[in-house]
C-alpha cells in the first residue's frame, strides 16, 4: 500500500464561491465525473472498484470474530418528524403472544405472531440509492432522471440491483474522537480533506483509505442526539463532509462512505442558499452510494480500544425492486 | 473435524403417531428442549452456538471474493396472496426523477427520488424471530407467550436482539440437486436426518455441519415457482425438512437453519391434522433461528461448479425493535 | 318535471369506428367538453350542477326515515389482487382488548383499542376525484396534468376540494333487474342511453333523471361476485355504460354516477384495443364524478319493493388533502 | 318539545372524589349502565336512540340546502405526533399527471394518477367505535374485552356494523362562542351538566337536545390550534367534558356526541391520576358513540349567523371490518 492510498488526501486544494453554488457544482461535477467509467449501460457506480480481491482482503481482517451491528433501531421512537412525509417506521402486530390457538384456530396447542410495517425507506439507517438525487435533471451516468426514476419506481439502478456487492473492507474515520471535543464534532462543522487525512495519520496504518473500501465516518452527532433528544436529527444541522471532498471521494476511488447524520453532509451546507450540493456530486456524477443514521458507536469503541480501525463490512440493502433507498442492517466483523 | 460433526446424522430413530401430534410436539420438545441452557434471561437461542472462532472460520473460507445475495427481490410481484393479511410490499414513490427541481422547491437544480414501503415483515426473504411461534402458549425459554409478545411487539426477544449475531458459516444442503429429479423436490418431499445425511455425504468434506453452523437447505422449490407461476409457494404445499428432523436440529447445535420454501418444514405436514409442528419444537423449545423463502439458486450452481458447498454468510435483519421477524439480504461470500 | 328531464335520453345516436377509439374519444371529448363553463379556476366540475335547490329537493324524499350504506366492506377479504399495485385495505391493531390495563400502564382498570390501516384509496367503495384521469396529458378543465398531479398529490382538484359537496337527490336505476336474467346483466353488457332510458320508463316517475342528480346504477356484478367468488371483480371484464353515454352523461347534466362495478364502464371496452375510453371522456372533458365499487344490492331490494327509486343521498370522500380518489361510505335515506 | 328535552340537563348535581377514580367511575357506570337495554346481543349502543322518526325530522330540517363538511383535511400536516404510534396519514401517489400514458403502457393517450394511504384510523376526524375502550377487561354490553376485540379486530362490534347508522338531527352546541372569551374555551375548561344547559338556553329552541340527537360541542380548539400551530393538539391539554356529564349523556339519550377536540372529555382530567375516565363511561357502560377531531368552524358560523343549531347530519364512517375508530366526512345540511 503506496503512501497516496494510506492517506488518501486530495491534492488538489479546492475553493469555490459561496454566492454561487450552480456555479461549484457544475466545476466539481466536471472534475468527478464518472460517467461511463464502467460503460453506458452501468448500473453499480462506485460498487465497481469493490472487486472480488478487494473482497478478500475484508474477509482477511476478521481476527477475533467479533462483530457488531451498524444499525439504529427501526422504531417509532426514532428521529423522523414528518418532514417531506418521512416518518418513524410504524411497526403492528397481525397476531401476538396475546391470540391463544384457539383463537388462531390453530391445531395442537401452536400459536403465532407476526407483524408489518410501513416505514419510509430512508427513516433509519440506509443506503442511498444511484436514483436517490439528480442534477439539472440527470440520474447516474447521465441518464434522462424523468426516464429513469418514474412514479413505479427506479427502473434501471434500482437499489435491488445493488443487492450483492456491499461486502469488503470497512475503515473507521473517527472524527469525533480525533478532531472533537469529548468525542463529538459540533454541527456545522465540515470535515475537509485535510481533516481526513488527519485522521487517517492518527488513527494509523489500519485506517489507510483506498480503492474499493468502504469508509464509516463517525462525526459523534448520534451519540449527541441519544443523549440530548433527537432535536433536528434528522433533517437539521450536522456535522459532515465539507463540499471541498468531492474529489476526494472520486480520487480515492471509495466504494461507499456512511456516516452517523442523515446527509452525510455538514450542514448548513457552505453556500448562502443551497440544499445538499455534495450529494448533486456524488450520487449523479461520481455514482457514489452513501449510507446514512449509521450508528458506529460500539465499532469505534471497539476500534479506539485495539487500535484497528479496518474490519470486513458486510451491509446488503433489502432488495426492494426500483428503490432509490434502501434499510440496511450493516455488520461489521473484526 | 469428526465424523460425527461431518455428518451431522441423528443417531436415534424417531417416530410418531400421525393420529397425536400434540404427543409427538410434546415428546420431541422434552427430547430436544433448550430452556435455561444459557440461562433465564437468554435472548439468543441457538445463536449462542455461533461464536467467535466460528465467525472467523467462517471468515476463513473467503477465498475468490465472490458474494451471493440470497434474497428474492422485495415487489408487488411476490407470492404473497393475502393468506393471514400477508400481502406482497407495496412500494410507493414520494417523489420520484418526474419531479423538477423547481417543483420540489429545491436550488440549484438539485432534485431527489424518495420512497415509502408497507409490509409484513414476514412477506419474502425473512428470519423468523424467537417470538414468532409459541406452544401452548410458552415462547422461547419457557417464558409466557401473553407477556412477551404483545400488541407492543416482541417485548423481549424483539429481533433487534439478533441485530450482530448473523455473521459465521455458512453450509449449503443442495436437497434438490441430490435428491431431485430435475434438481428439485417435489411438494410434500419431508427430508429426513438420513436424506440430510446422504446430501452431506454426496457434497462432500465442505458441507459437514456441525455447531453454529448456519445451514442452508436448497430444496429447488423456488426455481419451481420462478418457472410455473407462484401458484401456492407462499402457504401451501412444499418440500421441507420432516418432523423427524427436530432432533437433528437440535443435537447438531447449528445456530441457525434457512430454506428456499415459505415455511422450512415439509407441506402437508406429516399429520393427519396438524399446522406446522416442527416450527412448534423448533422455535420455543430449541431457541433456533429458522430462515424462510430464501433465494439459494445462484449460490447453488456456484457450490456446484467448485465443489465447495461452504461459504461466509452475513445474514442481519433489519432491528425493527420487537419484531418477530425480519427481512434480510443474506449475503453468501466465498 | 318534463318529458326529457324524465327520460334523460340522449338525442342523438352515436356510432363509432371501433379500430379508432383515439378518433372517438376526441369527437365525443369535442361534444361534451365542460372545459370553462364554470370558469378557469373551476374545480368542482359536474358538482357545479349539485345546487341547493337540488339538496332540499333531496331532503324532501325522506320519508320513512330508513338508510342504507352503500358501502362495501374494507377489508382483507376484498376483490383487489394487486393489479397496478392495488391492494386490498390491511387493517391492524395498535392494540386491543387482550391487552389489559396495566399492560397499557393506564390507571383505574381503564384500557383501549386502536388500529391502522394501510390501503390503496381505490381499493373498495370509493369517488374518483377529478385528478385520477387524463387525456392526452390534460386534466380538467384543461389543466396540464403534469403540472396539477404530481408526487405530491393533486395540487388543484384534490378530493378535498369536493368534500362537502355530495348530497342531493340519489337515483337508482336497477339495470340488472329491468334487464337481466335473474338480476343480474352478464359482463360485457353495455348499457346504452336507450337502456337508461327504458330503464328509466320501466321504474317510473321517481326515476326520472335530471340535472344535479347522482344516478346509482346496479348492475348486478356485485351480487354475482359475493355469490361466485371475486373472481377478476377488480379489474376484469364486467357490464358497465357503454361508450356511447358520453353525450347522455353531459346532456343531463347530472352531478355524479356510481356503479356496483370496478370501472363504471362497460369490459371489455366497446373499441379493438382501448382502456377506458368513457374514463377519458367523462373525468378530463365533462369534469364528472364517477362512483366505483358501491354496494347497491339492500337499496335496491328496497326501492323494488315501494317503487320509489329516489332518495337523499349523502356521499362525502374522507378529505385526503391531493387524493385522486377517495373511500366513501354513500348514506342513502328514503 | 318539552322542557325538559329542551335544555337536556340533568338534574342530579354530580360530585366525586378527585382521589378515587375508580370509585367514581364504578359509580357512575351504575348508574348510568345501558347493558342489556337492547338485548344481550346489540350492537348498536346509543345508535338504537336514532331511530326512523328521528331520521325524518332531520330531513325535514334542511331549508336553504347549504352543506358543510365537518371533516378536517386528512394529511401529513396534522396534529399527530406519534403518540401511541398515531402518525398523520401518509398519502402516496402510486403514479400521477407525470407519467404519460405511454410509460403506463395505456393506448390512445389516456393516462391516470392512484393513490394509497397508511393511517390510524384515529388520526384525524373519526367516530370511536365500541370496541375502543374497555372498563376492567369489559366492552360494551358487558362482554370480555378479551374476546370481543383480539389481534383481528372487533369481532363483535366492529365499525361496519355502524355504516348505515349515522343519519338525523344534528345540534351544534357552540360552547366556545357562548362561555368563551373570543369564541374558544382554554385547555382544561371543563363543560358541566349546567353549562350545557347554558349553552341551550342562549342559543334557543332549534339547540335542544333530545333522544336520537348527535350532539356536536364546539370548544374552539381547533381554531386556536389552527391559529397558533398544533402543539399538543392531539393528545394534550383541552377543553371539553366533565366528568360530571356522565349522566347528562345518559339521561338525554342522545345518539352520540362529537367535539372538536382530540379527545372529547376535560384534559387535565378532574381526577389527582387519571385517564380519560368519561370514555371508561360512556363507550362500555352506555354504548355511546363519540367524534372526535370534528371541525366544526365554518358549521358554527353559519349556525351563528341565522341562529338555527340544527340541521341535518350525514356522518357514516367508511366501513373497516373490525375497526374499533374509523375516519369520517360529516355532512351537516341545512
Amino acid at each position: 500500500m503506496t503512501a497516496r492510498e494510506t492517506t488518501g488526501a486530495a491534492t488538489r486544494p479546492v475553493t469555490w464561491d459561496r454566492a454561487d453554488p450552480a456555479g461549484a457544482i457544475a466545476a466539481a461535477a466536471a472534475r468527478c465525473s464518472n460517467w461511463n467509467r464502467w460503460g453506458a449501460a452501468d448500473v453499480r457506480g462506485t460498487l465497481n472498484f469493490l472487486d472480488e480481491g478487494k473482497r478478500v482482503q475484508g474477509a482477511s481482517l476478521v481476527r477475533r470474530g467479533v462483530s457488531f451491528s451498524l444499525a439504529q433501531r427501526f422504531d417509532a421512537d426514532g428521529p423522523q418528524k414528518g418532514w417531506r412525509r418521512r416518518t418513524n417506521p410504524v411497526h403492528t402486530m397481525l397476531s401476538s403472544g396475546l391470540d391463544s390457538s384457539e383463537s388462531q384456530h390453530f391445531p395442537h396447542g401452536i400459536s403465532g405472531a407476526d407483524d408489518v410495517v410501513f416505514m419510509p425507506l430512508q427513516a433509519s439507517t440506509q443506503w442511498d440509492g444511484l436514483g436517490h438525487i439528480f442534477d439539472h435533471g440527470r440520474a447516474w451516468n447521465g441518464r434522462v432522471a424523468a426516464e429513469t426514476v418514474t412514479s413505479e419506481g427506479d427502473l434501471v439502478t434500482g437499489i435491488e440491483t445493488a443487492a450483492a456487492g456491499f461486502a469488503g473492507r470497512g475503515v473507521l474515520l473517527d472524527a469525533g474522537r480525533v478532531l472533537g471535543e469529548y468525542g463529538e464534532l459540533p454541527d456545522g462543522f465540515a470535515l475537509t480533506p485535510d481533516h481526513l487525512a488527519a485522521i487517517i495519520a492518527a488513527q494509523g496504518s489500519s485506517a489507510a483509505v483506498g480503492r474499493g473500501d468502504i469508509v464509516c465516518v463517525r462525526t459523534g452527532a448520534l451519540a449527541r442526539a441519544r443523549r440530548d433528544g433527537w432535536g433536528d436529527y434528522a433533517g437539521g444541522p450536522a456535522p459532515g463532509l465539507s463540499f471541498g471532498c468531492a474529489d476526494w471521494l472520486h480520487d480515492t476511488q471509495i466504494a461507499a462512505i456512511a456516516t452517523d447524520t442523515w446527509g452525510f453532509e455538514v450542514r448548513p451546507n457552505e453556500f448562502d442558499v443551497a440544499f445538499q450540493p455534495l450529494h448533486q456530486v456524488a450520487i449523479p456524477h461520481i455514482g457514489l452510494f452513501i449510507g446514512e443514521m449509521w450508528d458506529l458507536e460500539e465499532l469505534a469503541a471497539d476500534c479506539a480500544g485495539d487500535g484497528r480501525f479496518e474490519f470486513f463490512l458486510a451491509a446488503a440493502p433489502i432488495p426492494f425492486t426500483g428503490a432509490v433507498g434502501a434499510p440496511v442492517n450493516p455488520l461489521a466483523v473484526k
